[in-house]
């Protein structure tokens, strides 16, 4: 079997969680999975020489997923560690509207698995489609999260919300980043974190 | 085999889409989902003496998703035909923080699917989770697509994105809930509106 190091094993780990994995299933992610370390403010993008497309798992670090729209860089999504990104393939006949990129907003170091992995996962392990439904339904509700997240009317609560929701990150993140994730401008974050900290003093 | 009618044809019509049904499933689908209709403005839930947990499939009719929070409604997606919605169980431990509910804005027709026969379906025709899989993939990007435009700045152009994603339905949906939705005032919208026919004419 091929050798197990630290970081295979929280790879291993975050998918056992989903569901128990065979030793083959382990023997193939440690062969053919990889890891990569980005400088803070890279964009993030398979390794070309390995692989054309795939997800990654963060081990260490920051990540924001942003689109540009009508010249205006906006961040839809901020995960750390111990999630998974990536271009999740789309079967539907509706294409995105937008072209999602990646940057780490830390030195981060990510596990990255290729689609021709996941792709050999299926057609070797069937029982794999199982993990990867419960992987999409947990996906699924963490977007409709941020959705409802947008919509709430006061920029006070959408702050309040993310607070709650994320506490370990919201300061890891630059306020422009953050004030674009919920939907208000820059000042108006800062007014409303200098406000939540006198209310603590 | 079980009575094929046009309501069994639309739901194995949207499944077969996504993978090639076989005779067994087909039989169990039409065993074990049955129809419902509701009146507009009806909050839609699963039909207590059948089920507790299901999934609905839209043949006619148009459907709103939405939570309260702080006392407030708020719109989080707008459905309509040959559409999957309900609740997407969770696999994950971070567990929603909203109770999402679903509302009927016309006189509207639906399948149901109990979870009873989604989960047999995944018992004995485990291929199934596949077609599960590519269903939430589906779901997802939809979800992050919503996600992205609320956190468009400009009202106006968050208008125009909707405008050109839904041209069918945007004249379905009461004013104060497509405001919602697109994250402005109702009289911001109503002025949008006006200002979009005036520059047609």
């Amino acid at each position: 079997m091929a050798e197990i190091n630290d970081d295979n094993k929280a790879l291993i780990r975050f998918l056992n969680n989903l569901m128990p994995l065979s030793d083959e299933i382990i023997e193939l992610a440690i062969q053919q999975t990889f890891n990569i370390n980005v400088r803070k403010n890279s964009i993030i993008t398979c390794p070309k020489e390995q692989t054309d497309d795939c997800l990654f798992l963060i081990l260490k670090g920051i990540i924001r997923g942003f689109i540009i729209d009508e010249g205006k860089d906006i961040t839809a999504w901020i995960v750390a560690e111990n999630t998974l990104f990536g271009n999740i393939r789309n079967p539907g006949v509706l294409k995105p509207t937008y072209n999602e990129q990646y940057q780490a907003l830390e030195d981060t170091d990510l596990i990255v698995l290729p689609y021709s992995f996941i792709d050999k996962l299926y057609d070797f392990f069937p029982e794999t489609n199982i993990l990867a439904r419960k992987l999409l339904a947990i996906n699924y509700h963490i977007s409709q999260e941020r959705s409802i997240l947008s919509r709430i009317p006061s920029a006070e609560s959408r702050y309040k919300q993310f607070q709650e929701g994320h506490p370990s990150i919201k300061f890891r993140v630059p306020l422009k980043y953050l004030a674009s994730y919920l939907g208000m401008r820059v000042e108006t974050l800062s007014r409303l974190r200098k406000k939540a900290k006198d209310d603590k003093n």
